[in-house]
């Protein structure tokens, strides 16, 4: 493993050489405003600047190079039942090499989200697989359950003995969870849960592991006891967990439990989704996951916690591991992509100068434009989650109330916004490998169509976003009344309190040092936040007062999912900004601040609220346009560096037209995957 | 047939009945902004009103129904093989039904063109295999050959009895086509044409039909001939087109013809495209499609045309046919994909008021201004395609130069401008249909994968985008000139002259009144492609002067994709004005001008170039918003009944999720593709 390592580290020293004709456009340039250099910085550091892994991606990663026949894909045309066994012999190995991602997802945070985010690029369902196993439904059992259940079914789990399920979405309620129709309701006699399906738009729906390998699941089913008043009445005391069994140790379906496999799905076909009707499957009291809640042999409920409505958020909030897995495993399909589209598109070459060599297509502003901004925001994605994790695990380990509010916060916002930008950006990668981006080999396309769903399960992106703005929301309000906020926000009680327009001398500067300075670009996306949350906060009371609540939050919905977003990417700026002055090598400082400057002004030129306030004069905006357009033509003389420094080896790329061949000519793999002869 | 009809025409006539939610936000909300309605029109009047094909229509699609089994699509797990040969069996059942689509191409246009439509929600690969066959081949056939060519090969190709490929692109030229390097050398002694790929570059790649069924091919190479002066060196006359055998009648491949499959591809598996290298293949000299350009006996090369530019403009401009084809059937996904969302949407619901009954999705906000601006952008690309055809039709009819200009023009830009949007679209209503919009059976997954290589083939849109720009530009020199300017641009010779701001009072105006006003609208879309026009020509002059016309046009590279989007939106406002005002139903014509307003406000409020140049005032852009939202609460009352107007049946769109069950569980079918019993 060590040799391996010495390899990687060697070809990254290298470096791959830029294509002869990088810089011919600029070459052809004489004007005034010929593209300035960035220095060609060390790749290795970078690479250690943006992982502290290393050694455990390295040993994955070897494990999949010794088992080449695990790293078949989609584009061979598997059926879903092969996809699905290859997936589970994936999951085989990596147990089999002495992993215990139980272990990893209970203890060693960190490492559980990294191995998500290397898995993503072996393939997206095996990522997904461990999610359902480890972090749905051994998370599950080990958070909502307690001792008992975590000492009955943690190793069968960790050892894939045990796979189960996280059977919450049913057919007619997906987001809305405290909206589920599955009923659990207390056979006091036999001291049983009976778990019913109550109608055709309760069956479980999308239930990873269940249609083939699923022999259990945590069942989220309304807890239904005796009324204490002995009248025969059922009391109904919400969502709660239970743990269900699915199918005998023969594989067969438990009495009173029909599964139907959902069929194929526009990617994932990895992964087992079936629907589940229950009717009348009785399970031990016992079975109920009771952390937060128990019921005793005479059926009566007690809680800890002192509200059904905490109780639930109690419950829901120990679901946010699973969005910090998927915020990773989202950002490691966002470096794949771009590696693939940056390096194709610095030595595709296409058009040029009269009686000249054809030029990269790198070398167009117009693809420059595309991929520039979609790497300065990676590099962004790379460092925020980096800090998300690092906050998970201190919350893990300090409990801290506050910062469990600013995890919940932030992996959703960050869940959305990371997952909805990346699908967004593999489309554009693909478009801008042209026809070749179409070869199934080369990626672009399993990656876009297992990627998609990432938007819509855990949690809605529309819906998360929403849950950020009521966070933000209640921070404000309850800033007026001396509570402590929460790190990541604490700005906004400086600039909402009075969030006024900026200076009018600064609105019409222009100078590139003024645009580039980090106060001025933080202070832009803080004002941002802090006048959509104020002007938020303000709308809705006003139409609160004639609607109703309910109707004011859906009257506001846009502003609400402006100010989410427009928080998120003030977090993103602050975790970039850090990293570079973290950062002590000058080569790559130049680097990290030019992908942070363009990260920042990309978003306050392309906001017009920062034209309709009069924050930015027109003349200031077009200074912003050019300046956008030099930091683009700056950053192609290291993008691929830059990709380089995401350290994916080509084992695990595979993409022909993407690979860090080095003077070999790129396009040898690729007919060779067709057929051609060398 | 006509049995179908009436039954199609009875299910529009009673119309879906609005789900009972439906206003229920509405009845909510009792302040001031509360959504009005539009009137309910006749759905069966506005389908007519958008397709004058109907009969048409009826019988291709009654067709489908009584194949039920060419309606497998990829959701069934397909392997590329079995896909392909669904395909050929649906293509042979057309022509079985007596269709003739190689007449339909060569006269019958706006039929032919139609058919890419309706097919598209058959199965895309059915499109693009009878595009393949009929415009590309075929096309190049008849329009670069002179009569012999047709009488030889037309009914042989209309049949299928000749599959052909069109081989053009090559593994490093696809765009660049004057950069193709296959050549063609005439052997004066055989009077043959000897075919040879000169390295692997040049490798003919992603040829439809090439690996499995092609016998012939259409092959672009750069024709060579002996000098005149006898040195035995080669005058190279650029790329023309050539006939060139693949296989011969028993299907084995021809001599010196080698070709590999390209393997699965992100969609259009259904399409048989190959990889083809030639060792000096020798064809007669006859086999030269010399239309525009000649080579006698003796070697001796002559043409027509006036120069080599000339020359190779005329070969590409015949390509136009296949762009118009694309853009029909990219507007043909875009309805699918809007019927099975907004349908999804009006019935799914989720979350509600407390103590209330949950409401529709389609009644929140944030889905309704993802898919009403849509909608409006599908309806302006529906009347805009007709107008295309139009003139196609005419141009084809009257060969009139200023309309081939016009119609280049105009089939390079709504090619690009609709596939690209529709690209974005089929993603966002994925999004919007949630979960089930990720499952297979419901389309969108296969609709994204099929269509996002319509981006790509037939022109790259950023460089068919490019040549609007050019084309403008033109006509914007000549208008200096005193030259005629074509239909669609005429426009711009008036206010480009001079691109004056607008009226100080009129930046100001907020009036709902004046923000509806047709003259308005139309006039801020006209100002932004004559101040972008204006402002890109003297850009241009300044930097070509310092570094020449390549490096200046590079460097205007996004202003230049600013003008040609701008330009194609104001042609877009144009035709939906126009269809408004043609509209004689008031019913239909309120929701049309609905969709017309808010088609125009979205792209007035959501491009900056309005504010940065003061267009607009930050008041009234803030008015232009708040009208947005009104008019997409507005459209949501007639949503439902918009889409039903696409009148696709519901045994072509298939996505169970988006059937037309008026009164019917809409969950059932569903359910039932699951294997639930009902």
């Amino acid at each position: 493993m060590a040799r391996n390592r010495a390899d990687i580290l060697q070809r990254q020293l290298q470096g791959p050489q830029a294509p002869a004709t990088a810089t011919q456009l600029t070459r052809q340039t004489t004007s005034a405003h010929a593209v300035r250099q960035l220095p060609r910085f060390d790749v290795t550091l970078m690479e250690h600047f943006l992982d502290n892994l290393l050694p455990f991606k390295a040993e994955v990663y070897e494990l999949f190079r010794q088992h080449p026949e695990l790293l078949v894909a989609e584009e061979e045309g598997l059926s879903k039942e092969e996809h699905r066994e290859l997936v589970r012999r994936s999951l085989r190995a990596i147990l089999a090499a002495g992993y215990s991602p139980m272990s990893f997802f209970a203890r060693d945070h960190a490492k559980y989200f990294y191995l998500a985010e290397l898995l993503s690029l072996v393939d997206l369902s095996l990522t997904v697989k461990l999610g359902v196993q480890y972090s749905l439904w051994g998370g599950s059992v080990i958070n909502l359950g307690t001792e008992r259940h975590r000492k009955k079914y943690f190793d069968d789990i960790d050892r894939f003995r045990l796979p189960g399920c996280f059977a919450m979405t049913e057919l007619k309620h997906g987001s809305n969870v405290a909206g589920l129709q599955t009923e659990a309701i207390l056979d006091v006699h036999t001291d049983e849960w009976i778990v019913n399906t109550p109608d055709d738009g309760a069956i479980k729906w999308w239930i990873g592991n269940a249609a083939e390998d699923g022999r259990m699941a945590t069942v989220f089913a309304r807890l239904k006891v005796p009324a204490p008043d002995g009248s025969g009445a059922l009391d109904d005391h919400g969502v709660h967990a239970f743990i269900v069994p699915l199918r005998d140790d023969a594989g067969g379906l438990w009495p009173g439990v029909e599964i139907h496999d959902c069929g194929y799905k526009v990617g994932l076909n990895g992964i087992d989704n079936g629907a589940i009707r229950f009717s009348s499957v009785r399970v031990p009291r016992d079975n109920l996951l009771d952390r937060f809640a128990t019921v005793d042999r005479s059926g009566r409920y007690s809680s800890p916690m002192t509200s059904a409505t905490k109780r639930f958020a109690a419950t829901l909030g120990e679901l946010t591991g699973g969005r910090v897995g998927l915020t990773c495993a989202s950002v490691g399909v966002l470096k794949g992509s771009l590696m693939i589209a940056i390096r194709y598109g610095a030595q595709r070459q296409q058009f040029g100068p009269p009686d000249a060599p054809e030029i990269a297509v790198l070398d167009y502003p117009s693809q420059q434009q595309k991929l520039m901004p979609m790497l300065a925001t990676c590099y962004a994605l790379n460092f925020t989650k980096s800090k998300l994790v690092e906050k998970y695990c201190e919350m893990k380990r300090t409990k801290d109330e506050a910062l469990v509010a600013d995890v919940h916060s932030l992996s959703a916002g960050l869940k959305a916004y990371t997952t909805s930008y990346t699908n967004t950006a593999i489309g554009i990668c693909r478009e801008c490998c042209g026809g070749h981006g179409y070869a199934a080999v080369n990626r672009l396309g399993a990656l876009r169509s297992d990627h998609d769903i990432f938007q819509t399960f855990e949690g809605d992106n529309t819906v998360l976003l929403q849950q950020v703005a009521a966070l933000l929301l209640k921070e404000y309000r309850d800033s007026f009344r001396g509570s402590p906020l929460a790190a990541t926000w604490s700005y906004l009680k400086i600039w909402a309190q009075d969030s006024l327009p900026a200076n009018p001398l600064v609105t019409h500067e222009t100078d590139v040092t003024h645009l580039r300075d980090p106060a001025f670009l933080l202070r832009a996306l803080r004002y941002r936040s802090a006048r959509l949350l104020h002007t938020l906060a303000t709308r809705l009371r006003k139409h609160s007062r004639r609607s109703g609540e309910f109707a004011a939050w859906n009257k506001c919905l846009l502003h609400v999912l402006a100010l989410s977003r427009a928080h998120i990417e003030s977090v993103m700026l602050v975790e970039m900004l850090a990293a570079v002055d973290a950062c002590v090598d000058p080569d790559c400082r130049r680097s990290l601040k030019a992908l942070a400057d363009l990260f920042a002004l990309d978003r306050i030129y392309n906001d017009i609220i920062f034209r309709n306030d009069d924050y930015i004069a027109p003349e200031k905006a077009k200074a912003i346009y050019r300046l956008i357009g030099s930091l683009c033509g700056e950053l192609r003389g290291v993008a691929v560096p830059l990709v380089d420094a995401f350290a994916i080896p080509d084992h695990i790329l595979r993409a022909p037209i993407g690979l860090s061949t080095a003077g070999v000519d790129p396009y040898s793999e690729y007919l060779a995957a067709a057929g051609f002869d060398a």
